[in-house]
């Protein structure tokens, strides 16, 4: 399963190079995750009041062609990998207009509780282990 | 009671424009407040803790000359109102190279709750009011 | 003329207090001048390609009630005021599903060119002047 | 060589999950590279003056513990590759306080001209080459 979402760069999101800046790719990825679950059927918002975060271990960004201003964006995320304790997302990133590809990514998370400690979905959250399972 | 503070214009804070963001001062500010309670002897952290919040209910900025990336720049707060249930800054923004006035501002506040109601510090934290109190 | 856009609460957005951070506001004025010029047949890039650009020298938000992740937003911006030096735009900030004021702010902008130099576009950008002060 | 920077952790920086938004690193790992470089006696301004700009082609971050607000951060930066054309920069992120490794990222970089067209630093720009050469 695989989401694509469409977003418009804002100015405040490039730099004095004229382009996106590195580090907003990541909020990008962040709006892809966000608009995966949602097509999974459950929203991100629905998990922290069940008490699930989804706590990010490690984030990586391939820059390829530069994003820039009124650019309009398409993100692709998908969810690759799902253990009882982790899960990992793929994103690309497209110039929507000519269709070309920008960036590619993945991001590694652990579910923790709000005291950002470690929780096993498998184990204390059946429901949504399955609800992601089956759309992995 | 003033606080003076230096912090260093980062890559993220320009835009194409190749100049600081507009929005950006208002983080400087932010950072201005922090040390100015710091240096009255009391953390933002600390006043978490305890459970009051400073939200902002206004905030204003005039920009005089543009930041640029590098600069090093002073940050000067002063608190300049206060009652029960509300705060006010002011802020001046220079660089300090060449001890140039950049911008303006100033931000109002209202004390609340972790659930974002307001409170009276004056009424439920005493200690805090008058430490506040004296230093305005 | 009044423009009408709407965008969706990032993760990045919020900060510890739960809600969005103040200066992210400014940012989503920033998105509602962008769209308010598009609406008006001339977008920002184009603007910037003849070497005008919109520098931000006065900005204020009031904050009436505070956004939350994952909130859709209205963002409702109108052009108040036109000189050939200068221009004020208002904003309201809505959240969408209860249609309920969140915010509402002001920006006041001097017309600059590249290397941040005041310019007149009344006259030295007649059509400009024109499409603009068509539409107040 | 390694440069050692000291930063203290904004709000601005924080999510609703009460530590510091994932993508906020990349920011910090910036600021190490341009403290490193001033170390090594070039400033990144004095770069993008003769026309050499450092895009990022690939960054990564590995996040072991939550960096909170106003925590004092250790940002430690090496240049560990350096070809004609690429260069790559380790990170290391420490909470001060407890001396807590929080973080370890890299990133590689392109010489690009304004037009964000690669350059080759070897050939164009010997003495920049021999400067960064020696401090590897």
């Amino acid at each position: 399963m695989e989401n694509t979402t469409v977003i418009r760069v804002r100015y405040k999101e490039t730099d004095q190079m004229g382009i996106v800046y590195n580090g907003n790719y990541f909020t990008w990825f962040e709006i892809g995750r966000t608009e995966l679950l949602r097509s999974m059927g459950m929203t991100y918002v629905e998990l922290e009041d069940r008490g699930i975060l989804i706590a990010v271990i490690e984030a990586n960004c391939k820059y390829i062609k530069p994003a820039k201003y009124d650019d309009e964006i398409i993100i692709k995320t998908k969810l690759v990998k799902l253990t009882g304790v982790r899960s990992e997302f793929e994103y690309s990133i497209f110039e929507k207009d000519e269709n070309v590809l920008l960036a590619k990514g993945y991001t590694i998370h652990a579910f923790v509780d709000k005291n950002i400690r470690p929780i096993n979905i498998k184990k204390k959250h059946k429901d949504i282990w399955e609800l992601l399972g089956d759309k992995i």
